[in-house]
């Protein structure tokens, strides 16, 4: 139950839609079930640091079967998942990162933005995720 | 001074049991007197992510001989070991991690859950010691 | 198209009977489909460095779907693929790692083992995967 | 000067063209001038493991500016970079990497694949090149 390479890049093509509609520079990251990379991009221009980060959002979201904001708001100072960041080789918990349902519902994979605001890095996310 | 397999997958075992009596699915592992893993399960449909998380936890509560959520407690912001969470290869310090003593109190391993709230996390890794 | 945990423990008990067997002391991982670990156990007495070689080999035949060894034979020196070994956060390419598959011949995961000869080693990931 | 994402695509669309005519399943990744990630895919059933090696093939032929291959020849026992694998978190010097030149003959970037036999490899690498 794995999205297909042509899937993914669907995804990207309409992130990448919605990335130059807000007048945004992202580097997208498409991973499957497997928390394993399928197809990756980065807009000309964008940030270097975003290219590791956006990858990380999509294992994130994959490793935790939620968008990656959900965890973010756990795991702040005095929170229940306090520093879950340092586990599986550094997770980003921030908004930028969604969960790819097939049709029945089951999780086959997961997309990660980034490159700009974690609200214009999220609203592309879900750009990718509605293509589908 | 070693948790032996047996007693490990004495453990392991109860632990499920108890996972599967709370309707969860956890990773479980666990780690001897050296800090080194023992035994491991993931649950199907277990989360990805908590694959290393457990296992980070188990390392945790054998480097410091306490329960997770108790470094936790200390690391946070000016707590007295902000941030202990950089050592070792990335520490995980909270709940869901716990020494594993023998009949004379001496310390022999740790186990370490993770799949669920800390508080299920916890309660699913006491189960474990209650099996010895 | 994972395999179960229920049948990861049926192909570790098989491995462990059979280490016994051959009077050797094993490392013994198996990983899913996604090449995440999914059970691991190291049989009293095991060697510790064989802890990470039985994980990494269930890795390395999954990653390939093929035998450890065969790798093995294609990195040696002036081999097509020569020092293959520092991909994937480090590869083992010695027998005792073989692909499992179910009945309609789809890889499900890998079984990986390590703690004896590389002879010993493979037999005992065999008697592995013929429990399923 | 660095590649264009639009260029990386381009050479990508012609590598999976030339993979799917010679029956292989390739991992497909190209970086820029700085030898970071551009754009990468993964087709349908190729082999996990190859996904790292094409982007360090990628990354190998960018940080010194040859083909992967000619690195390997030197590479070996004996030879002047003996197992200069090591450096850089990990090369792979066998073939399937090659960088990407602009009309002035400039490096821009480069193409590394991996999923076949290096010959494969090298050979869908180049039909990428071509492509631009």
């Amino acid at each position: 139950m794995n999205i297909t390479l042509e899937n993914a890049e669907k995804m990207i093509s309409a992130a990448k839609e919605k990335a130059v509609a807000i007048n945004t520079k992202m580097n997208i990251a498409i991973v499957d079930a497997g928390a394993n990379l399928v197809a990756f991009v980065r807009m000309d221009g964008a940030w270097l640091g975003s290219l590791d980060i956006s990858i990380k959002k999509a294992k994130t979201a994959r490793f935790f079967d939620m968008n990656t904001g959900s965890i973010g708001e756990l795991s702040q100072p005095g929170g229940s998942l306090y520093n879950i960041e340092h586990s599986n080789g550094g997770l980003i918990t921030f908004p930028g990162g969604i969960p790819i349902k097939n049709s029945n519902g089951e999780i086959i994979g997961a997309i990660g933005v980034s490159g700009s605001t974690v609200e214009n890095d999220h609203a592309v996310a879900e750009a990718g995720i509605s293509a589908l």
